[in-house]
């Protein structure tokens, strides 16, 4: 029935559809409607995001590990879609204005819409456990990468400038969340440790050096089968990595970390990879939320009870076989932008809107370091180790959007696997642009032959 | 005579030498410290920066303008001086005891010396001009560099997030001084905006774009021949921006600056080349301070006044033969460096040490933009235009310390000249780590094939 009352009743002056967040499940849409034939109907697209770059997420726990630069893993919205016609509207959704089909931004800017395409994503959620908002780093967004990044590496520049200095924790890391994102980190961090850390901090005792993994529950990789997880669990092991099943946070400050049986863990590292939330936005419409704060949705991916609106991606709620929700992953979204693209331009052109939205589950894949992965895919194929990492990095090279990123990430994987080297590990505080250079200045150019 | 008095007493149970400052200067001398017969006659080496990289400063105003990324013209200290047996403090000096040859730490640790060779260069200097430490950018690390990149790309999504907004000089960027840094960053911020923010912004009026270059002397690039200065401000005029001569910055405020004509140009954007001083590290020493806050010298770089300390580069007052003192380039600095270094290594060994210090000028070059430029070379050699740019573009990879980042700048400069585009312009804003994403989110990592 909202079917027919979203009709578009006057289609001859234009529809402007804009689609809010420019991560997977938003640069699907705004691409998959920016066709000739869409285009000729009159159906124009703008793309809003707080920042002017697409992230790259499944990667990020590389930057934050010095592995790839963040301008590997950043593709810029405008670069990507200025030629499909799709304008870029860089800000902060603070408010949908639905009753009218208008954006209000944080900048007190706004933006009138025929259709609204929300695809905002998720944000990190703490459970309410006390300190993590305060002291835990996320690993969300590039910003949240480099941070982190620059996090670790100071940690052991700061053991090196006090060489056997009490053990206050500074040279451990607590990983809290068994997923993917905490099992490839957690590896990540014992990778750079073995490799890099070893020879470019010889006067340092490696022994110092602890990396827990903290997963509340009796397995990591939980949604892969228990061989993976199995596999996981030893090959973290195997590169030195403390896992704790069963265990999370209790509490988090700024010099330690308390457990959930009890134990005081010092450091001054914490990640949190526990788990998300949708983004406040979903909150902004001022329906009654699903699960995990997620907006719920028809069959045709409509925000239930909000003319001209669709949700996609980790802000939608939509059924599972299983009786639950669509997972919070990037081929949902992905999926689903396809979909609510396909209905608009239906919806313009006058053609018949596509059959409701299905998923289709491509598989899963994690890695946990060098030649060393789980990959679960269609048909109960099941791959590990070397295969499975061979997949993982061919997979993630094709899903990086634009040549140039892609090219930058094979350069310095292949840097970093034939040098047994990371070349990102520069330390780049933002806060310190206004304070003063120990390096060498200098007024006239002139040069040495 | 302190020659003699500086003789090491006990050179059989080691020297320590440390070098302040990991810009040309001192990582030229660090390397030409640590040679095998060095080490074998007892001698050891560290190196201490504030950062954990040494920056090419030259392309600073390459990465502010989003030509190249942070990490092309960063290069890790560790990695570079690991094999060769150099220690690296990281750790910002705030003390030189020299009675008792100690460094003290902004962090409270200490570091005792031998032998001190300060070569923490140069910061910034505003000349007391109100506003202008409150209110400008600076170019002088990767930090400002990436800081300026984020400003100067948020302008322009300010004034697409409101097209047409009042006229209120967000579009209008004032670069003060008219040397190298000036010429080179007001040229490459012109080409930024008619070669990217053309495209990237096809709603902006380009026409709103106002880049100003303030020279309070009668000519640009004032240490270069009149033909060059003539030369470049051809070419920047030819580019759009508007060469003030004569002109300089009488006071700054947040959203606007005022010309030492009285002239009031509003603008968000003022970035200060106008010149540079000596770190304040020169005036922890307690002698009588040169030209600059610089630190005298005799001839063979001792600090005069204080035992076993050396100072080259920016940080040091070296007379030059036109009565005055030689620049504050990088080729003073690394000159001076290896002749220091030869310096102690004679002590050491029991070599005689070296001739007194003397400097050989091998040339200035300036880059405007592409295909513009301007070379002047030993012998008279004068070259412009894209003669000049092409020597410029080598000579500045030769310099690169490191196959990767010459590498890395190789495949940028090529990616950028080929497609007439800048890949680096992604706004990573460290303070937004803590903040909301809006792109897509994940917690199981599958994919669609």
């Amino acid at each position: 029935m909202r079917h027919e009352d979203d009709r578009l009743t006057t289609p001859a002056c234009g529809v402007h559809v804009v689609v809010v967040g420019g991560g997977f499940g938003g640069l699907r849409t705004a691409r998959a409607l920016s066709t000739r034939r869409a285009r000729r109907a009159g159906l124009r697209v703008t793309l809003v995001d707080r920042h002017n770059h697409h992230t790259f997420q499944p990667l990020l726990y590389q930057v934050a590990t010095a592995g790839l630069q963040p301008q590997d893993i950043g593709i810029s919205l405008r670069a990507t879609l200025r030629r499909r016609g799709v304008a870029v509207r860089v800000g902060e959704v603070v408010a949908v204005d639905a009753a009218v089909g208008r954006l209000r931004f944080a900048d007190g800017g706004t933006l009138d819409y025929d259709r609204l395409v929300l695809a905002a994503g998720a944000i990190a959620e703490d459970f309410g456990v006390p300190g993590v908002a305060a002291h835990a780093y996320g690993l969300k967004s590039l910003a949240d990468a480099t941070t982190l990044r620059n996090a670790v590496l100071s940690r052991f520049e700061a053991a090196s400038a006090a060489p056997g200095g009490t053990e206050d924790g500074v040279l451990t890391f607590v990983v809290a969340g068994g997923g993917p994102t905490g099992v490839e980190l957690a590896g990540a961090l014992a990778e750079l440790v073995d490799l890099v850390v070893r020879r470019d901090h010889p006067e340092l005792d490696l022994a110092r050096v602890r990396i827990l993994l903290l997963e509340p529950r009796d397995r990591l990789l939980g949604a892969f089968t228990e061989r993976s997880s199995a596999h996981a669990l030893e090959q973290l092991q195997r590169r030195g990595v403390e896992v704790r099943l069963g265990i999370g946070v209790a509490r988090a400050a700024a010099d330690e970390v308390v457990l959930t049986d009890g134990e005081v863990v010092p450091t001054r590292t914490l990640v949190w990879a526990a788990g998300v939330a949708a983004s406040p936005l979903a909150a902004s419409l001022g329906v009654p939320l699903a699960a995990g704060r997620r907006l719920p949705v028809d069959e045709h991916l409509r925000v239930r009870g909000v003319r001209g609106v669709f949700a996609i991606g980790d802000l939608a709620a939509f059924p599972a076989a299983d009786g639950g929700l669509l997972p919070q992953v990037a081929p949902v979204a992905m999926q689903q932008g396809s979909v609510v693209a396909a209905t608009l331009v239906a919806e313009v052109t006058g053609q018949t809107a596509p059959p409701p939205f299905a998923y289709r589950d491509k598989g899963s894949m994690a890695t946990v370091g060098r030649a060393a992965a789980v990959a679960e895919l269609p048909g109960g194929l099941r791959l590990r180790g070397l295969a499975a990492w061979v997949a993982w990095l061919g997979l993630h090279l094709l899903m990086l959007v634009g040549f140039k990123n892609r090219f930058g990430v094979l350069v310095s994987w292949i840097w970093n696997y034939a040098t047994v080297d990371h070349a990102a590990r520069l330390i780049l505080d933002q806060r310190e642009a206004a304070t003063v250079e120990t390096s060498n200045g200098w007024v006239r150019r002139t040069w040495a032959a």
